[in-house]
């Protein structure tokens, strides 16, 4: 990547703004930082041990501090923020857009937080954080900021920019007007490119347009992140129950969550329980894989358990033991595809999602074709490549046909069941579930080859 | 989501739309959809068949036409832009941003493409086309729009204004000027704010910023699209190896570039072969899951020669059979939770990465201390709960143990090793992988066994 202020993001960097933190060589670090990105920063300060980094935000100007604090990754900035006392963060929420405050404001106990709001300067800023805060978590309400430009419809353009003028402090970043009427209820909005191309005493409602897409305060973050991305918008206006303009979501915010969510999906699929990095150290990273690797082990202790019912069976017909590999990855493969299709669906929330019926019904037509298939393959293979006899070769495959029929409906009903309990239904292709399905698939095969062979 | 001018995406608007088209109510159609947005008319478009929806786009404004053909969905855009004749798709063509007539213009074999090209009418517009389409796809280059306003940095503001006017009908959405010296080379920009709230005789290197973040034409459309987020940027210029602004990437392409990604990768991990949803027919859906599956059971079916190998140990020690599947299940769960560690790495490209020995001792690490933790727990469960003789459980344990290593080795080893060979890493947590696996894992198993007890 190439900047045009080049600021030096580099391990040599790092290891000098160590030594200056040891030496409190503060010019140093001012120096240095002066002219540089937030967020670089807070790739460095991410690297620091929380007192190091506490030491260099200290010495910097509030404002820049303020940004940086925001980019910081979860962690180093949790703990920054428990350390700091409620005058010293208040004195820096004050810097910061509201929604970005109250994402600060979200990691302290609930007293800890009135404290803080109680040392902010602004009035204003600290009646936007309350309502901010009343907002549930992954709603429109709380990834909204109540900083945003609105204009009355009977305005002129001058006064639209005296507007912008008086509000170019708080709102960083300013991509259409948005238009209320008297009562304050949203009618439009007025790209800035129009307000610099018309004449000072054009009125706002000879140039506004009424096409916008608005969205209410309690829509799910990631129906928004949908939203943003068809409609192609930078930033999406906020209303409540009355289409009164509350505030507005931009699109940075929106790539955090769409961020966010995909590794959150991931953690659900492979059961790495926390936010690990391949750089964290040895005992957190074993730490965070035990506790899904454990699932995996009682399942498997229980799946010896059922094969242990069939004992018998299985020393007359050793041969079983040999598919046992077959069924449950051909079980667990089915089971991943059908969750990840309907995990895809569930987000996707088409308006021309056809009936729950007529899905259920495709789902199984599916499962019986690729169930035929599959077991007419291994029927082949186990009676004319292999030499078993007939009579096993129908064993197997109709065991495995019943377990793609079984994994098929196990993959789809579970994430839907999930998503309807208020859990992550990407947690359907995660090793809870997948163990659960090893386990049924076996049963289902044992019993298959037990009632057909007589054992 | 509540709109100001309410568009009707709904089932019951699409059945009249699609009478509408048999009976060539034209009339209809353009009254319904007068005003809507281009991306719901293309949600609506996807659910028709190609000539209807053809004939839909060919009654509307030809402006409106083009917005709605970048809107569609891959297949059916695909299906219509191979429909069209020359002369018909340059003209929706020449409405269009660069970048998105670029995109259009990739569906087409060679010869087509520079057909098409020469109906173009605006020969401005049809150099860009030509310059872009000489990127790599998934390049900065590729990704890019050739509108974008620049100011030179000796320009005042009522010139830069003058540039916005003349521009006003080629850029739709500006977020920054940027601004070039006499030799064209990107300086830095000014936000479309400070042009409003500065005096028409400012001059442009008075009110300028130099901190900007730029692009080279060759970077990666997904670090691309972890600048954009790590920035918070809406919009990022593209330089050539001069520093000349040859183009501007915006938000929503990016946008776009992520949720590829997403669904690109989900595929790599369950196998589903094109580009399938759950509305598709029986029949495709089948054909698209079918062959990973296949490659499953091959895997399965390898799984049985190599179990049969060991077919007289098994005779005498049937006990082995009943941890099969807890040796597969957990090697493929440490194998997964370990490349999706490495794939999220690499999609992270951290200036701060350890070097590749100290990685590797870290994961050796890792797999030593889970191997042990999990091979106590089996042996314990194995000797005491379930009565085995102690030699048993040892087999069982350190059989459980040289899984767990091999697998850890593996999940890191073949992310990297796709990488390197321009293959998406995801794959390594897929079907085929996971399958070789599960072999490996199954011979260490018995080989273990085997040695140990002298079968």
């Amino acid at each position: 990547m190439e900047k045009i202020r080049e600021f030096e993001l580099s391990k040599e960097y790092l290891e000098s703004l160590k030594e200056s933190v040891e030496a409190e060589d503060i010019a140093f670090i001012r120096d240095t930082m002066d002219g540089a990105n937030e967020a670089d920063v807070a790739s460095l300060l991410d690297e620091l041990d929380m007192e190091d980094a506490l030491f260099v935000l200290r010495v910097l100007d509030k404002e820049f501090a303020a940004d940086i604090l925001i980019e910081l990754d979860e962690e180093p900035q949790f703990k920054i923020v428990q350390e700091m006392d409620s005058p010293e963060l208040a004195s820096l929420l004050d810097r910061m857009e509201s929604d970005d405050a109250v994402d600060i404001l979200h990691q302290l106990v609930v007293k800890d937080r009135e404290e803080v709001i109680s040392f902010l300067q602004e009035k204003e800023k600290s009646g936007h954080i309350l309502e901010l805060l009343r907002y549930e978590e992954g709603s429109a309400g709380a990834l909204m900021a109540k900083e945003f430009i609105k204009a009355n419809l009977n305005w002129t353009v001058v006064q639209t920019i005296d507007e912008i003028r008086r509000q170019a402090e708080n709102v960083e970043k300013i991509y259409s007007i948005y238009v209320v009427d008297n009562k304050e209820s949203l009618i439009g909005r007025v790209a800035l490119k129009k307000i610099i191309l018309s004449s000072s005493d054009t009125k706002i409602k000879d140039i506004y347009e009424e096409d916008l897409i608005s969205v209410p305060t309690y829509m799910d973050e990631e129906e928004i992140a949908e939203i943003m991305r068809k409609y192609d918008l930078e930033a999406l206006p906020v209303v409540n129950a009355k289409n009164k303009l509350v505030g507005r979501i931009t699109v940075d915010d929106v790539l955090d969550v769409i961020r966010d969510q995909a590794e959150e999906d991931m953690q659900a699929m492979t059961g790495i329980s926390d936010d690990v990095e391949e750089s964290d150290s040895v005992f957190r990273l074993s730490k965070a894989r035990l506790p899904w690797l454990m699932i995996g082990i009682f399942g498997g202790l229980m799946g010896a358990r059922i094969i242990g019912i069939f004992d018998e069976g299985l020393r007359q017909y050793v041969e079983l033991a040999s598919f046992i590999p077959l069924i449950t990855a051909t079980g667990g493969n089915v089971g991943i595809q059908s969750s990840s299709l309907v995990v895809q669906s569930l987000a996707a929330k088409s308006v021309f999602a056809e009936s729950i019926g007529k899905r259920f019904a495709k789902v199984l037509l599916v499962a019986v074709l690729n169930g035929i298939v599959l077991a007419l393959l291994v029927f082949g293979t186990v009676v004319f490549v292999y030499g078993n006899k007939v009579e096993f070769g129908i064993v197997v495959g109709l065991a495995l046909f019943s377990v793609v029929l079984l994994a098929s409906f196990m993959g789809t009903v579970t994430p839907i069941v999930l998503d309807k309990f208020g859990i992550n239904p990407a947690m359907a292709s995660g090793p809870f579930i997948t163990t659960a399905n090893d386990l049924l698939g076996l049963a289902v095969y044992f019993l298959v080859a037990m009632m057909l062979l007589k054992l």
